[in-house]
């Protein structure tokens, strides 16, 4: 009953070998090895980018942080939901790479910027006045932090409003597998077709020790991002671990395999919920991941039976009324089984 | 012949093993999980320190930046040798992590810092002085780069020198285990018996995936780091895979015997080096590490061999005349076997 | 016609004859000649704050994010209103000083923050929690940039919420004056016994050249501000310029003269402002500086008449329909006089 | 007898003057006045560089440390002098501008740069290898902190191997009227055509309160600086104070006159100097400051005269044996008379 967050998950067995392979012998470091290369390859084809630059790191943070300082100045304003994990969950990273970029909400339901919240708020922006902080990049998560999806066309059309306003467009991509097959799109209808300029390709949280890639669509920046990478700590020497764990993991389409798995674990979990009348779903499931609120006295009874999951928002604690509801969240990974999904639906209405 | 870095070999099966042993079930994230408690305590029976505190990263650069700037204001200085590796080689990450702080050097032979030198620098320091930067911390490097070694009294005596001045001590030990067998004292002698506050613990370069352990003996810092290292980007979800990583390691003293193994094969280097009237060897080897320098044209052939190893001073070039001497940087490995060292020996001089 | 600021007026006699009497003959430099001493024992006694340490710089923005920085670390968060000049007008300045922390809202009406909300953020703050920006500063203005003030016992309850959660607070004075004389209370009153641990003391916007007074009422970060000031640029070397100024102003109570005259001239405005039925005075007036809104044509008229103001929000413009009202912010100065005010007035409504 | 530094002298009765006469009655702010325009009309013709933009701040440090944050990115190297203001009088403002840029030492005798020691540097620099910090910008100083002085010539040769890497040049001016009077050249040939991207031209040791132009001939940076210049804090509101003093100075040569006055009046006091067999000039002089040596039985007497200046190096005390040598540092400014000069030298050997 492990629905904390997908990173609570280890590796399949096909990356622990992976991991293995790439033990054998010496390789020069720092991504010199031909098995760097020849992931960028990979990626490049699975993107439909030929002129994409790729770099990994190994933390969702790091990704993100690197990516953001790349395209926005000190002195810019970082547009993104108020919920955004780089707003809320990463103790200012963005802030401390970009040396003091300004992270500016930009309003909309479900964890979801809005259109018309976002066009609003860069036309106030005060582009030109040197007493504001100066436009720098949007930037989306998919899934949302809400566990909701954007679509590709949605992604399209905030990034032509960025466009529009000279903007470059961050995705960040921790649950990027996750929303593309539910989705059904392709990677390149998903990232740079829609305007995306710099994806955080999230591996750790489907199936990855703890590799996340950058991909630049524009490679104009790919030396800057190395010369921050570096001076972040985030170039590893042996570095082939890397390498070699996302090669394997999308090889013949296997990082869209565990995602899929993960997002029928949910599926089948948001049934469950639905099925109690106390259960409330708070917003529609765009993947993995699910919200919900049920009677405080249900959690109790979850939380004594070892179900390990975060209440939501993550203030709240099971102190209070036993009937009142609180939320969770609950997140399914790649190797959830129905007997867990089964099992915590079970234990929670008995 | 790979004799580029330790960083180009692999892992031991030990290693390998711990990694899958850690991979089964699911694990709370961000070092949460038993088995950091479990290694935390283990620390410090093998440093005899019981109040120290224990933080793993991924990199060398960040143990080395994190640590520094967790005890170096902005406005500090960081006392280093020229050619130390936070100076050197990591495109400036002390500066970016401490948000300024300036490196300053501290002269002296065959890579060591000088007691008089250091002296003599912090007397002329101009603390109190509001136009100077104001002294900030001793970092020393052992083994250093230059393949030397501090000996224990040698470390006290500058920390005491620092001391005196008010300033904390930190030990870049991305050799240690190498420098610590050599030396035959115990961790506790080498580190804060010293009078070192703070010590980066390196594994990668001794036979781990990428872990490195910073280790405060003063763990007055300890909650500062760890939002310093979550801000970095260093804070790993699937944390279990490194402390699991560094138990192994630590277990039965493996990590010494890496070290050991490490060590003898550049004995045996430096032993058929000095066979060779051409060869010369720059600096007294202190662990796995030796420059020599020998003629051009035995450089040209060893490459054409495929040889790895780096020129020295990295600047150089084999380009030159033919029996000019030129540098190398030869860096023996856990896994560098008799059959390497003899190989290289042999088509060096051949 | 000049309401755009009150940072457009020069200044009295009195300070200009300052300058002229500090310019005779040498003085040493960077704030260590006597005239700097005078002036902070002047300063303690007329805040009856003997332990205080003052500071001096050339902008408000300097003065607040030196301010902030001093008490602030990089992962922290500084609780402000979404319409302080910190947030909105300093181009980033306290993210860059305090190095990325993160500007937080605390909402409120008319630019006030709420004590209910303050309390509620900081209870949800996460304190402790690795993953988020932690709690470091309480900021807020006065006057408010809404022109409204805050009294003596709202800061104080406040700063009581502020201290309950262990943190300081910085109170943004760039109109203290204006609001002191306004409040009727003294200066201790309004800061220090409020529980202001740092005050911006604004001279500029009162009279003076360019001169703001950082006053810490706890003298333990003194040595940091000094070198964060320092690094900054911000240390005069003809410091006695500065200091003269500031000994001027504050002698036989002239800057509460400059500040009673400002705000009484403002309070003639609003009366002729109120007569006119279609004026919407929006908040209420804190001192020398309103906000009202009016129909478009007026607005029009008064710009080809000369009249100098800001639109209010700042990215509102002249076009659109004559009838639909418009924002406008008024500010009055020291040297504004009644000939004027009535002069707007009269046109306004022509 | 106050020879302690050019920035101790207040301003002439010209320069207080146009602070007067800027007085008068309201101005808008933040250098958007019309004096502000005509001082930079005023500036490209005075530098025949119609295409450069100017900036105002008040202090050499903020010029500075602005001027090569907007051309070195936070992982360049800054290559100066090691007795470069820059490197040892600005408490890190470099480093905190650039956010954390590396100065790096050139040598070379009497604090100028040796165009082959430059040339090594940057052949050794490690240019596109990702450990290292990459090349950024050379900042040179005329005069030097030696009091020496370059020859347009010479900053022609240094700024051609600087740019034969690409790398544009800085010149820190804080005294640049008094090595162009000495030197005898024009402005031009001075700075741009001598290859000078970027200006620091120091008003406050000539004798203004505290303004400093940053002229930047290539004026592609222009938006950035000016954006940085906010976020530093060093945008004045009433900006006219600035822009009138300085285009005071310029005005019929003024400024050059002021410098010739100083340089005379260094010239004086040399040559007294040289008369004693027991003083030993230590550099060049190369304008208004200089550098000697004598017994420390005198400088004990010129104290006790009440003689302002710096021992120097400025770790030197005045303890130790009678008879032994001890330096200082001597600066004459533009009220330096005669009569100061010969009462300082008569005491000194008295």
């Amino acid at each position: 009953m492990y629905f904390a967050s997908d990173n609570t998950s280890g590796m399949p067995e096909r990356i622990v070998n992976a991991i293995i392979q790439a033990n054998s012998g010496y390789a020069s470091g720092y991504g010199t090895d031909p098995s760097m290369a020849q992931l960028s390859t990979r990626i490049r084809e699975v993107f439909e980018a030929p002129e994409a630059e790729v770099f990994l790191v190994t933390t969702g943070s790091a990704a993100n942080a690197l990516a953001l300082s790349s395209y926005c100045p000190p002195w810019g304003a970082v547009y993104c939901h108020a919920l955004a994990h780089i707003e809320v969950d990463e103790c200012g990273a963005p802030e401390f790479y970009t040396g003091g970029a300004k992270l500016t909400h930009v309003a909309g339901a479900d964890g979801k910027m809005d259109p018309q919240a976002l066009a609003d708020t860069l036309a106030r922006a005060g582009r030109g006045v040197v007493h504001h902080v100066q436009p720098g990049i949007v930037s989306l998560t998919n899934l949302t932090e809400c566990g909701t999806r954007y679509s590709a066309a949605e992604i399209s059309a905030l990034a032509e409003i960025a466009r529009s306003h000279g903007l470059p467009v961050h995705l960040d991509g921790a649950r990027f597998a996750n929303a593309l097959v539910a989705e059904g799109c392709s990677p390149a209808d998903m990232s740079w077709r829609a305007g995306v300029d710099v994806l955080s390709l999230g591996g750790t949280k489907n199936g990855l020790m703890g590799v996340e890639a950058v991909v630049m669509f524009d490679p104009a920046r790919a030396w800057e991002f190395q010369l921050r990478r570096k001076r972040g700590g985030h170039l590893w020497s042996k570095h082939r671990y890397l390498s070699a764990q996302m090669a394997a993991w999308l090889e013949d389409g296997f990082w869209l395999d565990l995602a899929r798995d993960a997002n029928a674990m949910a599926a089948r979990l948001e049934q469950g919920l639905r099925a109690y009348p106390q259960v409330d779903v708070s917003f529609p499931r765009g993947g993995n991941m699910l919200f919900a609120r049920w009677p405080r006295a249900w959690h109790a009874r979850l939380h004594e039976d070892g179900a390990k999951y975060y209440l939501w928002p993550d203030h709240e604690t099971l102190a209070g009324p036993e009937e009142t509801p609180l939320g969770a969240r609950l997140v399914c990974s790649w190797n959830t089984s129905p007997a867990q999904v089964d099992g915590f639906l079970e234990r929670m209405g008995a």
